[in-house]
């Protein structure tokens, strides 16, 4: 019936479709549902019987997507269709243990940890290539005198290296906060209907931590009303968004006719243009801009909900899960893109001594060779 | 391999899917490429013969999508890969005649707008379905006295219908403002590599009236860096989001526990809580209230992108396909689920006179019947 | 105490500055009681010798403002001390009879409303040179072949007049727009404590009627919690800051070393940099594209405002005014700026020549003459 | 001439007004000045007894702000006009060893981040009295049992104090996050022209680190085109608006009339109504919720800036600084009239059980108050 590939895929990679995509979102969801009746079941809230039962219930749930997706739809939440199918398929008292003093959003924000967990690693791995590569580079051409630019006129020379040290310090900065920043808030929610662990016979304490640790997620106490953490993790990814942009916007620039210092690498199929054939699209720069270009509004969208109602907000955390999707979406269509520039980039050592002589500017690089040693050697967490 | 009909389903209507879904996409670019050399053969820019070769293998077109995204996805761009696999299909005259005078954003663009003129009148029937039921509730209700609130205190009394009046004109004069906005913007794109309308023989403006015609979009010069038609389009989604999101505020305000003035109508399998089976969420409220949670920070990333590069930006204009379609899938989802709301709302007498009688502030309405009348008599486009 | 010269006027004029300054605002303010006093007594609400005491109050109020904006701030709204003290100053029948039937946001909403009208005629009279002088411009380089650059990269050639004619009608087109919509939405405010113009006799349609001619405003039913019609405004401001900040960014890359095909004039005082004294900065087109980069976001607060609460909204409207202020501010700054530029923009005809040439694309710019002509003599409202 | 106390007065404080104020820019720019000339006299790269000259023509200075601000907004920068006006008075020598090695961007952002720091200091005061405050009350009413609400709707009982507590956390964790994020940005910003430190005798990384002692910033590379560290401080900030907002967004609501669970302490001359004179708005919420409204957007301007040009990119940096001083100042607003609701809160117990009983909801506050203890005891740095 409906499908994005064709608007969505150019922005992302197919492992973050796969993370964020239905098949994940259910695997997740009755994955917290098993893990639940289990770690209640250790701490003697249900029968361990009980939880096998819903544990295999689990496993072996299969349903028609299409119509699924209808009745979340048309419940406003994947929780009630999910926990009515499976309990239709269990004895009564397995019935009534599943799901068992949890509520609509532990379900949805726990699903949403667990994916963003995935999407760090992800990440991670595009970061760290960019990263790497870019490092490499920065060290080889640190020396080499160019054209320093500044608003956009030549200002004073530089060292090449200097550009892509900046780059590198600011996405590794980044993509640091970012990991730092999803590992400290990647927590379980686990309050109940008003967030205070009713119904779970006042061990929902233990509970909280028995269910995060067969999930691994941080436990601790319901977050249902206090998004601080998840926009956090949001502007986190807009900052690596930004600096990734950082990097294409100074890589297309570079790569001007004219100028032509630095070029995207060519990459199969891609930079074609439908009516000139010949030409060398900054393709991969264009994804990367793109997404920075996408990411502030959506990190504006999670702070505007943090001013929630009461103990579950109306309207306000229901629009988190779709846009943190969508800036991981974003963020690693622009990793893995210019990982395929950083590693493979093309630096143009003739372009840049013609234009540094017509500049005009002498070659006076200052402590350039010094600074990019300060900044690649810079430790971490020092922005 | 991925959806996200979990994650989108909820916020928007089968239908606004349908339009921005694959096959759509795929089926306008094909009317694109048709139609163009339709219109060249009739300004004798190509043969008919050509042109009918390159319809035929228009309408004859299969792919496998997921293979077609992802070279989508690698080019950056649908045209390229659409216009590789026709050309393929056809004779060479015929494989160049295809696409001929045109560039890929001219193939993206009019996409967009075809896509939007179908959403214009989808959102449009349901505009006028939450106005229709409105204006009747707000002349029923127009001399029945309430407590008026302001800065969510007790104020002084108004006529309920008062209330739903404002509702009615905001919403009116939004979803004007949209229709309008969407007419007057919804423009073919023609201009080729440089929007200079070249290897049209010059007769690129005859081409393009033609095109129009036959695409039932506005003709007129190339717009590829002139966004402000699509930037005015997207924020009138917004306001409309915003008008029906006020809507949805005062109804879950008004449904609180202890008010009760007002009620979304019951919808089965709807505002169920997994938690707590007998409450009565406002689920179509928060359909709304995230729709209008999440346009801001859209509009913003249009905004954002206008002052774009010379004659095609890098990054900006390639990030606004994407967010108009989300503007529009929320939309849909606000418009729908306020329909519903409107049709059936629930209006409780006894709780509205009991609050008035509490607030102890009398019985005085002022001039609310009045209001009431020019707000629903006020003529369209004076806001 | 403070003030925000140094911060706020390198990004706008001095006369917008004073639209909005507490003078103005206090000017407005008082207009507005002694107008209302003035039409209620035309209307026979009160005497018209209470009315000439209550213009006569606000004819001679004088303030220490420092002192004055305390009490304001603590209040959290003008129009209480404003009315404490005037009254302080009448007799009691006039006392009462000041701000008779008014609120707070009646006097704040239509105050923001002379405000942003005075701001319309302060831009149109900016956006009007820059349309002048850029359609000079456009039409004189119409045919000049030059290279047309498209995702930063060299694509056909275009005539040079081609891309100042897409300038030209996107801020013409959003210049119309702005003026439009602010007229269409510059209505009075005055509905009273609840919205129902109570204690008006019955007569508060007539006494709207007269106040909004005195005050040259759009008459009409109170809009205190339906805000479509500021946030339009405030989507056409930044509209109009997009299509500056587009022509800004063009001319900046245009100005780039090696490049060199259009500058910014040589303004005494202005582009200079405090490092390298003979380098010339883009300074104006930068004041337009951080025009262009803060509007934005302040466009998504006024768009995430619109669901606010029931008769009058706690939070949301109160960041209007402060909001559109900084738009309108931030507006004006960026039609001057390019004013500036638009009518004494260096073009460089051997730099276009020579990077033609370089190009190796030949010089057919196919139909640009013509559609330089077609942008030009658009009739107005199609985009 | 102008001047925004009316409108930007309620809005914050008076002593963050001043951080950003004229006379404080000012004062930090001569000390940049001032202490790059010591520092630089310190490393042997000017004489000592220039370094003297300068420092005192620095502390001489006085000029009249208005014509001055002229000066800066035609210059497009602050650094320009000030040492063209300090190098007049200067002799030879130390007129050229006057801003020696450095650039505007240099003096922009220094002066900046001496302010950010200033900033973090009065909301660090203001931060702890609300987290002092409520801590005492989320202990004192942890037990209380009080209707829960969800999506707007009466849920299951809590714990009065859980609701508190959960405030409280947000607040913490956020207030602690923009200190360390502040402490972690405040950097130094020195790298001359191009960002090398030229003209410093190679010895400017001496000069960095003696500088840096001297403002009490952190020494460190140049980041003139790297800004995630501002973008990261900008969204504390607004995550810190937010937390506050979700407090007053609950007291807001529990204040409405027919609930009246907690209300606003009395202030004298806040909450007034222009209209009804013994209404009690919640005006200390309204700021807060208005700030948490605002911040958002503004947010979304500094990650849009990330993506800069180059050394120095054109408009996107020159739009932090203000944009930064608009959050301090809503930030300073927000937690000023929070520490106020917090440290006189009126909990109403008598109404919280009157609602329970009428909610019919039972009184099991599950594991309300181990949870209060949980989140009060947390320890730092763990969400």
């Amino acid at each position: 019936m409906s499908s994005s590939l064709l608007r969505d895929r150019p922005a992302t990679t197919n492992e973050m479709l796969a993370v964020f995509g239905d098949a994940s979102t259910l695997r997740h969801a009755l994955a917290f549902e098993s893990a639940l009746a289990q770690a209640q079941a250790e701490a003697r809230v249900i029968d361990a019987a009980v939880a096998q039962a819903i544990t295999a219930a689990c496993d072996g749930f299969t349903t028609d997507m299409s119509t699924f997706a209808e009745s979340v739809a048309l419940a406003g939440t994947l929780a009630i269709p999910l926990v009515q199918t499976l309990r239709a398929q269990l004895a009564d008292t397995a019935a009534s243990a599943l799901h068992r003093g949890a509520t609509s959003q532990d379900l949805a924000d726990t699903v949403l940890m667990l994916q963003t967990k995935e999407a760090s690693a992800l990440l991670g791995a595009d970061h760290a290539r960019v990263v790497r590569a870019l490092t490499l580079s920065a060290r080889r051409f640190a020396a080499q005198p160019a054209v320093g630019r500044t608003l956009l006129q030549d200002a004073r020379p530089i060292g090449f290296g200097l550009r892509i040290a900046q780059w590198t310090l600011g996405i590794r900065e980044a993509a640091g906060d970012l990991e730092r920043t999803i590992a400290a808030n990647a927590n379980l929610q686990l309050g109940g209907a008003a967030g205070t662990r009713a119904d779970l016979l006042g061990r929902g304490s233990e509970v909280t931590v028995r269910l995060a640790r067969r999930l691994q997620l941080n436990p601790g106490p319901p977050w249902h009303a206090r998004r601080g953490g998840l926009a956090a993790i949001a502007a986190s990814l807009a900052i690596c968004m930004g600096a990734l942009g950082k990097m294409a916007r100074d890589v297309s620039l570079l790569a001007q006719n004219r100028l032509g210092e630095a070029l995207e690498p060519l990459i199969e199929g891609r930079g074609g243009s439908s009516a000139m054939p010949h030409k060398r699209n900054p393709t991969s720069c264009q994804v990367a801009l793109s997404a920075a270009a996408r990411a502030p509004g959506l990190v504006a969208s999670v702070l505007a909900g943090l001013p929630c109602e009461l103990e579950r907000g109306l309207g306000g955390w229901q629009a988190e899960g779709p846009v943190l999707a969508e800036l991981c979406l974003l963020a690693a269509g622009s990793a893995r893109a210019m990982a395929a520039v950083a590693e493979r980039l093309l630096v143009v050592d003739a372009a840049i001594a013609r234009n540094l002589a017509e500049a005009d500017i002498g070659d006076d690089i200052g402590e350039s060779v010094q600074i990019v040693t300060d900044l690649l050697d810079r430790p971490r967490g020092a922005n």
